[in-house]
């Protein structure tokens, strides 16, 4: 086999196993940011999440995102791989149905495997959005179909060839595809599912949930800013030098960047540098360049950064502010700086940087072509998916049901959904949000009995 | 150097430094998995493991098990690997003492780090499955005599060019090798040893013991899952783009298939889905299909993993009615799948996958031909490694003692045997088994003082 | 491009990453050394250090130690990687203003990177020796002047071509560059700082403050454990099979031997085996062999980190005599060790190993020249950054001001400077050192109040 091939084979599976990881940081930074009493609910959700979207992926997924077909979907070679493919043969070489993605020369198992952890990351997002009351067999459906059916869709017009690529929209690694698309996914599931008991208050009031375990989130934030060095680098989908030093480049100082404006800003809000918001702002920062990463200078990089670290925490007070339950800022940080990424490719979009023709963005002389585009590929991607899961989690709550009852989620979601405890032989006080919502919340007698005896 | 060295050493050392993350996966999953009372005997246990594996299989293991000599043992460059050696040269090319390892063209100690580390990992199953009772220096002295003779003897059989890969019997990555070994090490452990005080009471009830921590055990699943993708593929000792696609994806694939299987079973047996019972699943498919990875079709990864992840439950749920204490069910996980993913080679093996010439399993047309030899190695190794862990085990419960005092393992080892707590602050409650236990335990006045005071 | 950069840019981005991880690890270490009331400020300051040290190292660091210029700092190409540079050219092809790092061929953003994840670790050292006191933005003032002045000032002589590595001296990852320098400037740190109130009675009494979470701490160790086979092997910025098997050979076994050494004295010294005297003796091997690790052999490693593990524990039990308050052992670890470890190049380096000319040291027949030259190497740097150290830390403390309110630090840094809590579910009971404490410190009733409210 040829060097290029081997090459380019061991970068694509390895930026795949830093990706693979961030299924870790996911769920450490969700269970972190929540209760003790809903962790091992979390961490359930966060491990099953990646099977699930696995086994979608592979069942059909992949065929619908990369197969040959209409500029909307995919149509050849749909089920299990199952379609012609001579890969790591490229360009005029290549034979086969999956030839949107025949640009990079590695076998099909490596593309596959790559693609796979990108739809895994999209639907772990959703996970902490409709945390803390959501039920096990409901995230899991949505999951599925979430990545057999809506993922791969937006999917195949973005990278697969389909009608957006077509009208010259930008997404190198996914601030759309995969961040944008969770995020979209996950406002419909808060919507259908409302908010947690206790954090909206009849009187107005917003009761701050704070998470049981800042050790773990923090781990969890760690793990993913390595992963983003997989997702980012790794989306080259080939070992070159140049490329992928600038775009780890890139990321990590888009990342550094929204961790200092973060910080800075809850600072002044708040008073006090606050963790959650510096966590939550590197995260913000990470999402926002993953669009532009391969297209936009290291300076322009650190201004992306910096403008997503503050659109994160203008988001979370702002998404409280209208009573959107968002447990641990998914909508902040993935939504909300999925689509300022993909904003950011038509702004500060340089042709010469990894010499991809994106075409200039408007602060390089570019006027509003790709601007355009970049707008198109938000609004319709995003009016899809909100209207699809908005569908699917209708008809979820519909047959099956999608909310633990009142009594489950005030003693916790792990007795309930799993019978398990996360840590049952260390004391835990009564939830401080609790204390001034007894008295008002119409609670029938059991779950009064229960709220007092919750100092398990 | 010549391109293909740089290339595959790359890729052995990347993977060997996955496979050593794993030392941390199974720390975790062991303490996650048991009481907070032993939580700084687990982790000192497991982080020693591999200090003293290493130190063992440097002095001597690496020689009985690669050194050139007869097909039960190694008899040359048996210390300090100082046999001669020109690595990288292979084929007829090399000159040394380590034939049956020079097929891989890396550096000696590129190929030394790589089966080192798996080494430590087989020395660390025994780990969790004699958890909360033995004496951390019995210990030490248990991983050493595995990590010097007995791992190495078995690894000479099958991976050193011995009678049984001279049989035609097949491991790719060790599901014998190094998974059923641990087991059968841990079983003559746990016999050796006893159950854990209270587990299993006079009137035949079995109390279960739930884990302190699901946030780190599952930290500990993430990381090994991850540390797999170093285990499997990285066992090709070649940077062979099409073989380690394959053998990443089966690898993956029956992952998901087990963490499915096993979280269904579960909750159809358990009437909940179970975390424990769905990392357990996941871990146990990822041994199942360490043998078969390079040897089956994606389609036979899946039903492999799948048969796995049920297989595990049933095995928990087992080993406990015949009163087989096994804290964190090492057995279930590691032996039982080691054995039938050792089986499973000779079931769904196929000539065509990656090129090696393992002959056809059972399904797919090759008779019992292969099958007879994986029956053998299953059951030759069995039989050697219990007998001589039985025969060590019982030599170092009659000199130093093998099980810390009643009173000890009441007030928990990190007392006892380090003097350290691992989480000093915080409060906990006292152990749910003990409740039911005082009064039939026959134990002394000061025993009985120091569990009413077990609420520390 | 050749296939010589693409390789050798692999490898070092992919090393890269996993110093990267090493953040990770240092979080851990030091929040599981720690108090949980101080737990979220040790996670902010971990977290955000490599931010600010990124910042500055972007700013300016990089261009003061690779720019060309004197023997003593660098001068050209000073801001925001602003000079000229053709990388990936080497040798006499190169051509630009960062030539003392032009002999490995990668590209300018691959170095640079490589080279910004050892400041973070130089950096990110002084955090854990001023943990539980320190205001946390004066903190963030220091991370900076250290990224952008004293670290890169010292990196210049020693691997920027200047007056130390004209002299002869070696360092080859950094155990004076990166480990000693950090510890130096933490010393300095810790002597304005003052010891943790309640830590050195009156009376001479030295009250032990343990560490809240053994788990956590231990997680981090093994990410160092795995970063450090970034952080070594990743320094030849090369990918050369023999020597990265070599130089990863070494690590390994310096780590092995340390983490032996270090639980052995500390069983004998301590009457048990200590946790984080055997988790600190590991980090003790892996700094010792930083400096040495390519140029001895692997029985020469065994012996040095044998050593480190020694002088680990003798270390903490010396400093704590002389009342320096250090919580986590950053000195006994990183700055014995580092100087420890430079002095090993003079003591058993030899020419042989991997080809790099730097004589052989004292114990090889090379005599005292090389050894003379590691001395300087430890003197000089260790005067410079001491003395530059402590009149940074007195400026700040004497504007900004440098550390928290008695009050503050009794009642935990978490609330004071973040206003959060890591664990706010979760009882935990008064810190064991206070009890004896409260009645001899002249503290104003408010704290007393708080004192006996404690147990929060």
């Amino acid at each position: 086999m040829e060097t290029k091939v081997i090459l380019d084979t061991l970068w694509v599976l390895i930026t795949a196993m830093l990706v693979f990881f961030m299924n870790l940081g996911f769920a450490m930074v969700e269970s972190g940011f929540n209760r003790a009493k809903n962790c091992v609910n979390i961490l359930s959700k966060n491990f099953i999440v990646f099977a699930v979207s696995s086994l979608g992926f592979l069942v059909l997924g992949w065929g619908l995102m990369f197969g040959d077909g209409s500029p909307f979907i995919g149509l050849k070679g749909l089920f299990f791989l199952n379609g012609a493919d001579n890969s790591p043969a490229v360009g005029d070489a290549y034979k086969g149905v999956y030839s949107a993605i025949s640009w990079t020369g590695v076998p099909l198992l490596a593309k596959f495997f790559f693609q796979l952890v990108f739809c895994g990351t999209a639907a772990t997002i959703v996970s902490g959005a409709v945390a803390e009351r959501i039920k096990y067999k409901s995230f899991i459906f949505f999951s599925f179909i979430l990545a057999v059916f809506i993922y791969p869709i937006v999917g195949h017009w973005i990278w697969g060839g389909g009608w957006l690529s077509q009208l010259g929209m930008f997404d190198f690694a996914g601030s759309t595809v995969v961040h944008s698309v969770g995020g979209w996914a996950a406002l419909a599931g808060i919507i259908v599912l409302g908010p947690r008991f206790g954090k909206y208050t009849k009187d107005g009031k917003i009761n701050p949930i704070v998470g049981h375990n800042m050790s773990i989130a923090t781990i969890g934030v760690f793990v993913l800013w390595l992963g983003w060095f997989g997702f980012n680098p790794g989306s080259t989908m080939a070992a070159d030098p140049m490329a992928i030093s600038h775009v780890l480049m890139t990321t990590n100082t888009a990342a550094i960047a929204a961790t200092l404006s973060s910080t800075i800003i809850s600072w002044i809000i708040l008073g006090k540098p606050d963790l959650g918001m510096t966590l939550n702002g590197c995260l913000a920062g990470l999402v926002a360049v993953t669009a532009p990463c391969a297209f936009v200078s290291v300076g322009s990089s650190l201004i992306i950064g910096a403008i997503g670290g503050i659109l994160v925490v203008l988001a979370v007070i702002g998404f409280d502010r209208i009573k959107i339950d968002d447990p641990v800022g998914a909508l902040s940080v993935h939504l909300v700086n999925g689509v300022f990424g993909t904003l950011a490719v038509g702004l500060f979009a340089q042709d010469k940087i990894t010499g991809v023709a994106t075409g200039n963005g408007l602060f390089f002389g570019g006027g509003v072509k790709l601007l355009s585009a970049q707008v198109i590929g938000i609004l319709v991607p995003g009016v899809f998916v909100f209207g699809l899961s908005f569908l699917v989690w209708s008809l979820i709550k519909a047959t099956v049901g999608i909310r633990v009852s009142l009594q489950e989620e005030i003693e916790g979601l792990d007795i309930g959904e799993h019978g398990n405890s996360a840590y049952p032989e260390f004391l835990t006080r009564k939830p401080i949000y609790s204390l001034g919502v007894v008295a008002e919340a119409a609670t029938p007698v059991k779950v009064q009995q229960s709220l007092t005896q919750e100092a398990r």
